[in-house]
């Protein structure tokens, strides 16, 4: 199935916007195994908009329209898919109550325009939208579907997930369940995953599991797509390709699915009703940032303490000045007393030492982190070069996945792809 | 002149990667007064970029094509681009040796498949790209002039502005220096800003200052698009109409041009050879983090702390527990108490009451700043709604532009628009 996706809007054509809306429907489509074959960008403007649709419905069996569905004179996706089709804008009257009573639960009355969003074309199909006024639809242009959907992200999506790929799925004819199992891993690079994951698309039959990767430095995303007559078959397809996953990038995987690191090292410390406190030098408070606007990490993240300079950072916790350099025993002594300044039962250290220089590529830093908790302090020292923003990431996700290692039981010092030996 | 840009490459088709090119080209021909009226994405699939290139000829003047110029074989631009212009590709002798010196310099040899990048087709005119391999060129393809750019950000950046924008204006025949004033401001939405600036592009002859805005909350961009003969003639036209711009926005205004409201700060206690220190809550670190990781803040920044809980952040600072509630009270004791225990003679604390219950976008928060310096300190009480990502950003911001208005002896307690009265 081609499928074409046209993105409307003159603060979306004109940059003032990204367009992350696009990004995002290609990847879910490819998600499910579909695939986009055109993207075009088009203004507020009513010729250039119908001679889209009339592109579109030309090449595509199937095309997404978004934005264009609000209640303004510059929203104009149903006169034009109404003209395109040869058919008049009726009132909905079902979308118009419905949008009259969700201005009532806000104790606001509907305004005059807003009557427009429930104008659509007489031979559209409502696609719902349970969070918005503007109203979804689906019709045919020539011999392609075209489906409406609204400019507001989190409206988009539920839309695209709930009404719009089921639709996409059923119209292939292929087996309906299509389901996307993620690891989210840090310290081994794309290639080098892909190498150790040889094989692994073959212990699927008929190829019904594909595998993918996203990077998205410093983490990894791999990816396997699959495929099954019903939820019950893909869990028995995956189930031991999964297993197979996680025994080979082993250590390195953080998460899975929607989790992310923080959440990880959130949950595994309010599992155990621990306690964390946080000192940190050139990665500038983003550690703690992290974790901290996290849902529950009130209870948890006791301190932060940010500085570029050791003497402050000591002199925070009463410790007397010491050598300036970054080590392993100067993250250890600070970790161990903020622990105890604190009260917090885990602390977390990361000192840094950038080199000197005008930043480029070559730059590098020195990294010592420590790790404290009951009888124990654990360290690891790093090496990492590509300039100051790569250091400083790169140092974020160290800091907190020496975190997750330990909370895990796992090692913490296994060296990574990215560290200079 | 219609304007067309088409980009290439899988990984943006299929949303691996978000496509932020097409925003900054379309906005950087904007800034210059050029429009784009269609944008075009396609993979790297020869008979689709063919027939997105023989489109784009037959409705646009110009068109820029980006991506496609690499070493590999899903590089397709030179090949579909000879094919479409219906001539040979030649090998361009300068290109080539321009290649190998890159790598010498680097001390390495040039791998064979990095050749096709100098392959161009025969009526090509060289666009240089002095800081990549990747050949820019452009051609006639029918009745448009193409533009073929590399898909490196910061390689497609300086080509654009160095070589494709001079060439466009001067297609055009307007005047050929445009340049763009910018001022950021936080507080005023956008409305209200173009109400205060009623009038203004009718201070300059002839139409030839531009007003626009751009929002990203919590920060309003305000452009001044500037024509002229030459730079002076640009500058005179601008002088009374940007002081202007400053006299009605007046104590807004944080930043202009490529300044950063961070930026502005670190830069005012540097030049008074100060010291700061921050105390932060729910905003988590993030206010650390703005200052801390930029040049020359190591000087400056001597110490952040984060924390949730008031008993911890007064604890640390050797105060005496007190009422739970945010208050400018506390605000105040915390922001001076940190002043002594660091040494900086600049304190800024910022704490914030988020509203109990679920994520919505009534939820607010309640936001106490001390900003404490010399004998005095200054406090700030304010409430903002938007769920707790939108009252986070907010009260960052809120405290930033705190600490800038003190420092440049401005009212820091100057009502916004986004504040709940």
């Amino acid at each position: 199935m081609r499928i074409e996706i046209i993105c409307t809007g003159d603060e979306v054509l004109t940059g003032k916007i990204v367009n992350s809306n696009f990004s995002y429907m290609s990847q879910k489509l490819e998600d499910v195994g579909l695939s986009v074959v055109w993207g075009t960008t088009v203004g507020d403007d009513r010729e250039r908009l119908l001679e889209a649709f009339r592109l579109a419905a030309s090449r595509a069996d199937a095309v997404i329209v978004n934005g264009g569905l609000g209640p303004t004179v510059d929203d104009l996706s149903q006169e034009i898919a109404a003209k395109a089709t040869g058919c008049e804008l009726v009132l909905n009257r079902e979308w118009f109550e419905k949008m009259e009573a969700f201005f009532t639960r806000r104790g606001r009355a509907m305004p005059p325009n807003n009557r427009k969003q429930a104008m659509l074309p007489a031979t559209a199909e409502v696609l719902d939208n349970p969070i918005g006024t503007a109203c979804g639809f689906a019709l045919d242009i020539g011999p392609a579907r075209f489906f409406f959907t609204p400019g507001v992200p989190r409206e988009l999506r539920r839309m695209l997930e709930e009404q719009i790929i089921p639709r996409l799925l059923a119209k292939t004819g292929r087996p309906v369940t299509i389901h996307l199992k993620r690891f989210h891993s840090y310290g081994l690079g794309e290639s080098h995953v892909d190498t150790l994951l040889t094989g692994l698309e073959e212990m699927a039959p008929d190829g019904s599991i594909k595998l993918g990767f996203r990077a998205h430095y410093p983490q990894l995303e791999t990816k396997l797509l699959v495929r099954g007559a019903d939820m019950d078959d893909v869990r028995r397809k995956l189930a031991p390709v999964e297993a197979e996953v996680r025994r080979r990038v082993g250590n390195f995987i953080l998460a899975e699915d929607d989790q992310t690191l923080e959440g990880v090292v959130l949950q595994a410390l309010a599992q155990r009703s621990a306690t964390l406190a946080v000192a940190e030098s050139f990665t500038g408070g983003q550690i703690a940032a992290r974790l901290s606007p996290l849902a529950g990490a009130e209870a948890v993240f006791r301190r932060g303490i940010v500085s570029r300079d050791p003497a402050q950072l000591r002199g925070s916790l009463g410790l007397a000045p010491a050598h300036a350099e970054a080590s392993t025993e100067a993250a250890s002594e600070i970790a161990e007393a903020l622990r105890e300044k604190t009260g917090a039962d885990h602390a977390l250290a990361v000192l840094v030492d950038l080199d000197d220089g005008t930043d480029r590529i070559e730059l590098g830093g020195t990294i010592c982190i420590a790790v404290s908790a009951g009888a124990r302090t654990l360290t690891r020292h790093s090496r990492l070069l590509g300039g100051r923003e790569w250091v400083r990431l790169g140092a974020i996700e160290m800091g907190l996945d020496c975190l997750r290692r330990y909370l895990q039981g796992l090692p913490i010092d296994e060296k990574i792809d990215f560290e200079k030996k």
